[in-house]
């Protein structure tokens, strides 16, 4: 087919398809883009940009070539069951979103180790009592997930001081974290972390991994910190951890579902602060040059990257 | 004198001594230590630990070699007007005082430019709204001092992507930050400084700094963080400008008095955000460590370290 027809397709459910047209043209004046409201030739999309695709929709694309995710996630496109077997599904990453996660993952860190919640708390009563700083050293932060996403938040944190534990599915070795891997290589981790951050992918293996087993292998008085995935944390266990005093805090940018209900038991918990999916901003601009760079590799002959794994779902 | 004999007085108004004893003993198990509430000869005392020490008191030392402060600041010491003219008066500075400082701006830093003030408002009224990840070349970063304290915090914050200007009396070069001096430099820095870092050394030249004035050369939105000292800060030039909507927030560590009374403002004020002296901690650990390493050094006849300049107040 011809190349100057590659067009591609918008296919974001609940998003303008604006900002990303306009975006994408800045870079790619002479790309056709097109969005679901306009009629549009299925034969002539090379490229799908995607977040939550009608099911089916992929299928309907015969010479679809490359499904850009608007997020780092890839779950939302696996979950369409006539998913085509063939088009490499390629995660946003960008060096600005790993940046914004990493710097969300240290102020969330931060925060419970210099104890602002509690000087919070005293500033609602007018109390003024000194907070003695903690030895960073014996309270260690686990992190869930040594990604591209986690990978830097540890990075980032063993390079403030503090000790960092890492787990992901299969070892990795990150300069200054100590690595575990493995069901025996969790629970080893999680009796030393003291504030636990959960960056994992969303798969079915993830899904409902922060519960109530997890929680009572976290020494007493440790913070959970999600900017994984929703669907991750059981909120009932993390009530229940939170009321017996196991647990001190809970940080949350991430809800199954999303927005989070109106009754939602954490919007008014004392020990849980509740930020609405910010942890982490793949907008626009930042997605338009990430698929730009992938298409000119596309265009050039080289892969795409990342490209996201059927089989482990991220 | 014999050098067997050398004592050491701690005199510290409102401080238990008994913890800065213990972990002078426990480097140094030979040395006496002697508190203000023992009877001890004057002549004796060649090092004195002091935290707002009483005037009057180190003149009646005869065979002083050196006052150690508690604290980085050395003017609670210059507050004694029959201050012997002699010994020098060390500050408290640790690679622990520098870390808890620069986590402390860190956190301050990023809790803003993150909106999580925004954030905690909407959780409390049960909104769910998107907060965009600001462009941080677009959102400076002002630290006012760079000396010990200020140049760490501007370090780090450089090293998370932000785009740091400094200022302080005397130009300072560090990699990475914009340096400004002087009277006119600092109307310049301020005009771009959406975060204003207070790090500045208690002087005379320094008192009511943190005015209508500053804050009006500030651009519209932006944020103040005082962790300087509390008498740099004008109470009501700051709550003026907070309730006119030209400043977006203050993170206030330090205060004048400390404790902060009752009936102050800063309490239930929205936009402010109160910690009780907390953002750095020279406690009795991080102090007998540093005030041990000095002995040794003036023992083996070199001079301690980092000595304050009497003139310029720090």
């Amino acid at each position: 087919m011809n190349r100057d027809a590659r067009a591609l397709l918008i296919a974001a459910t609940g998003e303008d398809p604006e900002p990303y047209r306009e975006a994408l043209k800045a870079h790619m004046p002479d790309l056709v883009v097109h969005d679901e409201s306009e009629s549009y030739d299925p034969a002539s999309i090379a490229y799908a940009l995607v977040w939550k695709p009608t099911a089916g929709l992929m299928a309907r694309l015969p010479n679809l070539e490359a499904i850009f995710s608007m997020g780092a996630g890839i779950d939302h496109v696996l979950a369409d069951p006539e998913l085509p077997p063939g088009p490499p599904i390629v995660r946003l990453m960008h060096d600005k979103t790993r940046e914004q996660m990493r710097d969300y993952a240290l102020h969330a860190v931060l925060h419970y180790y210099r104890l602002m919640d509690v000087a919070s708390a005293q500033q609602a009563s007018r109390k003024w009592a000194f907070l003695q700083i903690r030895d960073k050293a014996k309270l260690k932060v686990g992190v869930l997930g040594l990604g591209e996403m986690g990978g830097a938040a540890a990075r980032a944190l063993a390079g403030l001081g503090f000790s960092v534990l890492g787990w992901s599915r299969s070892a990795r070795q990150i300069d200054g974290v100590t690595s575990f891997s493995g069901a025996d290589g969790l629970k080893a981790m999680l009796a030393e972390s003291y504030f636990l951050l959960s960056v994992l992918p969303a798969t079915e293996d993830t899904v409902g991994i922060l519960n109530a087993e997890l929680f009572a292998a976290l020494p007493k008085g440790a913070v959970v910190i999600n900017i994984g995935r929703g669907n991750h944390l059981v909120p009932a266990d993390l009530l229940a951890a939170l009321d017996s005093g196991h647990l001190a805090g809970a940080a949350l940018d991430v809800f199954d579902p999303e927005p989070m209900p109106q009754d939602s038991p954490f919007w008014t918990h004392p020990k849980v602060r509740v930020t609405p999916h910010i942890a982490s901003d793949g907008n626009a601009e930042i997605c338009g040059d990430a698929v730009t760079a992938n298409i000119r590799r596309i265009e050039t002959g080289l892969p795409p990257e990342p490209v996201g794994d059927r089989a482990r779902g991220y």
